[in-house]
């Protein structure tokens, strides 16, 4: 079977687990105060350009929106996020468990526009009973969004204008952020997501690593107390090494991008195969997860040779599937794919 | 420095991190629905001589005593611990910070009685505003206790008693389990904790693994919607084949108990030790925590050539400290440790 | 200035007041256990048709949506709601705060239907990942909704079955439920509503009382430990005579129906002399709320006679805004607007 | 049956009624957005001697405590108060529903004392794992204590240094605080109390209304947002005004103080005779609250002509029962009381 179906079915990178074996006898202090964790932040901070960036490392997605949101917030504020947001669609309730509403913007391609944010936060201060309803106290966007589609700068600066007008942090959900930074159609740099955003996180999980995110603050805005809070959602490791050595060798000699690259590289060649041969994009995403419409023929054919998943469907002649490339895509099963469509 | 602060302050088991390494590149579905987890699940299960428990991966102990406790209680109900229990000191709120207080029963020895617990009940039910309180729902123990000590199987046959009496479930922390099951000093069997807690957890991280910690519903009572509980939580792996193997390989060959054994004979003959040497013990632990009482000038002494934790401050002549050993304790460095008391 | 702000701008109903005075020295137990408490939830059980209804008396609507909707929800659960439904917009994020999200189904007219509900319940569980999704747990109606409109028999009666076909309660929020049951367009009666719904509320707060509803379970559904959480919820008064004997009071002689008459009397005299003179409904509600367009002359204008409320703005030239009557609603104030119009 | 069961068993003081009754029938807006509710609050600042004073009215005591500790506490931080205290026994557990662990100091009288809680706060701050802990983040006192007794001005004084060293809030819970103010046994006045307290509140519900405190924040640190938490509580009432017009009555040529001096004046007398005809007091109180030691034979006989509250079961010849006089206790009940004594 051609692996296809997420960019987490794979271990870590070679040279990930290397360092973990290299070190493993080592003994060093326990939740994060080790030697691994600081050299890994250090190099994460000289990749994002800037000394005095505040990070924190966490094992996974959920987890890390659940805390930056949570902790950012104050109780009578809700983040606001597209319709099509991980956080309101995929991740099991978990901000509304820890107290706060999403408030959705439509959104068709998975991108929550400056424009449509504005609109909203007039209504709202517009609205004479505003005090008894959430108050939009925060912003999260995912880059690449949940559709693999990207931010432009000017798309960024305008988001990050309008939060600064009504004094929201803006967050970046950065599960797959290696596959934006890498994508040929995006002119989005990570001093640009440093810049305008409050606080995003750098995905380890589906660029490489065993587990762990790492989630940077740009403003010296670390809320008071977010170890402790790490610790009191159940979110701190005993040996947080494990995801200090991870980014260290990610943060190393920029493997980070190389192995980027290697997923946008197969995904783009894939795309090309699907328009090629006549196949209908559901839409046309310039990273590493590919959206295609095909015919029940179709999926019952590829499904026999590959893994992708089934996205939406659409009516009973057209199925919207997304394919998903990683650092772990191998060539010889591209080429496969790609012969066999 | 000779390392006996604590029991997770190195890296995996070298077998474990082989299971690691060996499946690397294997292709798995995420989220735990793989054929590792399954597997190390049957192994547990063999291990506990049930085949029908059921098991859920997590990843460290706080969030395991988080999930295990807010998702068995209801709304209303409070956990039950010894004063001492980790739940109550060192979780940072935790469980408050689900919604659920701690009730707490004075210990001196880090164990809960089967005695105290029934007076607590009755004197509760005894008292007519009972309504107006947080009504005790589940009972919390450590096994080892916090302190190092054990239940005996007439203790915890008692404590199961009064809980079934109650229709309280009675839950057991196992993050030194391991230690705990092959102490000399304990006549308290897998089999028995299966047959008399309702659940508990067989600790990972302080027993061989990176991370990870297996709790286990012993009676068909994992509540509904347990998995979807997890992601909300955040405490749910996209790349749960991490904990799925190194659970695999602890329970391959009984690899589990002989590391345990490994920490407990060092432990032994460091207690042994001091006891030879006229030290005073702070409390005589059958496990792998060992605590003994320095004056300020042996304090200093020590401090020099081993990694230890200052446990209590007793009075100025009096410190009382805590040494551990685990899976990875060295040989030459106890012999060193103990040359040099 | 005429008073058509709202149906809470006013004390309670002179009888309701006359009891409280009535009473006001004799000496009775707290916390809602008294003779008045007990007697009020016989006539409310009188006036529902069945003497087997578990009754709460609670203060106000928030509170009681919050308590009968986050005591009902298993923890992974979501309530199921119209988009213009007051949890979801009005009440300032209780539900969320509770730690349940409000699934949305988009509304017109302020009412759920049982056809779009019953697409929404074969979506979700037809989605291969909902296991990563908030369960639709409850459903959550208005009677008569946010926007004066009411359920038929048969619209109550289907959504009651898809609810039951999902083992979903059925709760109903009767903040205005008198003005609904005395309206000549509801085929609907309160033994259907007792039937069809697994909770609902009657509410006092709008229909005569300072303070107050009547929370009511059909189904021997009470949650256990009911009484214990609205203690832990800060929504237990320890006069809870306060509450019984209003409603004893309005459960006299018939009061609550004969007063929810007189609004509604009212309100179609508005509705009728807006018709005859040429405004524009913007929905044609059979109850006390009458939503109307006007010009922004008109409503200047008429902002300068008498009280009421901008719903929304609709364009440059339209206003849409609510008009209220209530049992406090004056004949001569009535007649007075309705000859200015 | 004479009543001495506690202070919240009859309606309202006849002035407050007579409020309510004579403002009936005006309409006002919702919300405590009311003239009255200002009028009150402006009374309240008067009676305090401060007119920058925060205010803001709430139903009820665990309601008030609840949203004054949650909304003023940090996610990491828990309340400290005295093991005895209400928060932390007869509250059903609010304090932890709403996240945060109750720490509490040993008490004996009640009190929490400077001397304590400077200790606590030496050894929380000198533990080297205190980031794993709750931290301390505001102190809960009630005066008069749950025991009947006082602080003195010495007393408070020396708290209140100690919370503004730590930064920490200093709380007192006023459910009974005019039968503290009038105490002859007290020099502390309400100006002291608004000096060393950051919150407080001024109980209603125990000193003359249906239902109602006054929740006060004394340096101008009422949280951003509080109205709109409040909502989210449930703890709005939409008719604001019934609380208003109450505390309007209660702050109106010196009521609230007049009614509670005729309380302390009957508790006086009691207590005096209990003394005088031999009884053994449990703890003396110099409030409302009298507690004191019978035997079975005195509580079978004493029992059947007044309803009290058995406090304890000291032994089984010795019972600590609670006798409560309020501003509702007639001469004649009490003459009759102590005449069978």
């Amino acid at each position: 079977m051609l692996s296809f179906l997420s960019d987490y079915t794979e271990g870590a990178h070679p040279e990930v687990l290397k360092k973990l074996n290299e070190l493993n006898m080592v003994s060093l202090p326990g939740y994060g105060e080790d030697e691994c964790c600081r050299e890994a932040k250090n190099k994460i901070r000289r990749f994002c350009g800037r000394d005095d960036l505040q990070v924190q490392f966490l094992t996974g997605g959920t987890q890390t929106n659940l805390l930056a949101i949570s902790t950012m917030l104050k109780r009578y504020e809700a983040v606001v996020a597209a319709d099509t947001g991980h956080i309101n669609v995929h991740e099991a309730g978990a901000i509304e468990f820890s107290g706060h509403k999403v408030l959705t913007l439509p959104s068709k391609d998975g991108r929550v526009s400056g424009e449509d944010l504005e609109e909203y936060m007039e209504r709202f201060y517009g609205d004479d009973t505003h005090e008894h309803m959430c108050f939009p106290g925060m912003v999260y966007i995912s880059h690449p969004t949940e559709l693999g589609t990207l931010y432009s700068k000017a798309q960024l600066t305008k988001l990050a204008e309008v939060c600064r007008k009504y004094e929201m942090p803006l967050y970046m959900d950065g599960a797959r952020l290696g596959y934006g930074l890498v994508s040929s159609e995006s002119d989005l740099t990570i001093e640009d997501i440093v810049e305008l955003c409050d606080l995003f996180y750098i995905g380890g999980t589906k660029v490489g690593t065993l587990c762990g995110e790492a989630l940077i603050f740009t403003k010296n805005n670390m809320p008071r107390g977010f170890s402790t809070m790490t610790k009191q959602q159940g979110a701190m490791l005993a040996k947080g090494r494990l995801v200090g050595m991870q980014f260290d060798a990610l943060f190393t000699d920029d493997l980070y991008l190389k192995i980027s690259r290697h997923a946008i590289k197969c995904a783009m060649e894939l795309k090309q195969a699907f328009v090629e041969k006549g196949y209908t994009l559901y839409i046309d995403s310039p990273t590493n997860q590919q959206f295609v419409i095909l015919s029940p023929e179709q999926l019952e054919r590829l499904s026999k040779i590959a893994a992708f998943s089934v996205w939406e469907k659409i009516d009973s002649q057209h199925i919207a599937v997304r394919f998903v490339t990683s650092w772990a895509t191998r060539e010889e099963d591209l080429k496969e794919l790609i012969s066999r469509l």
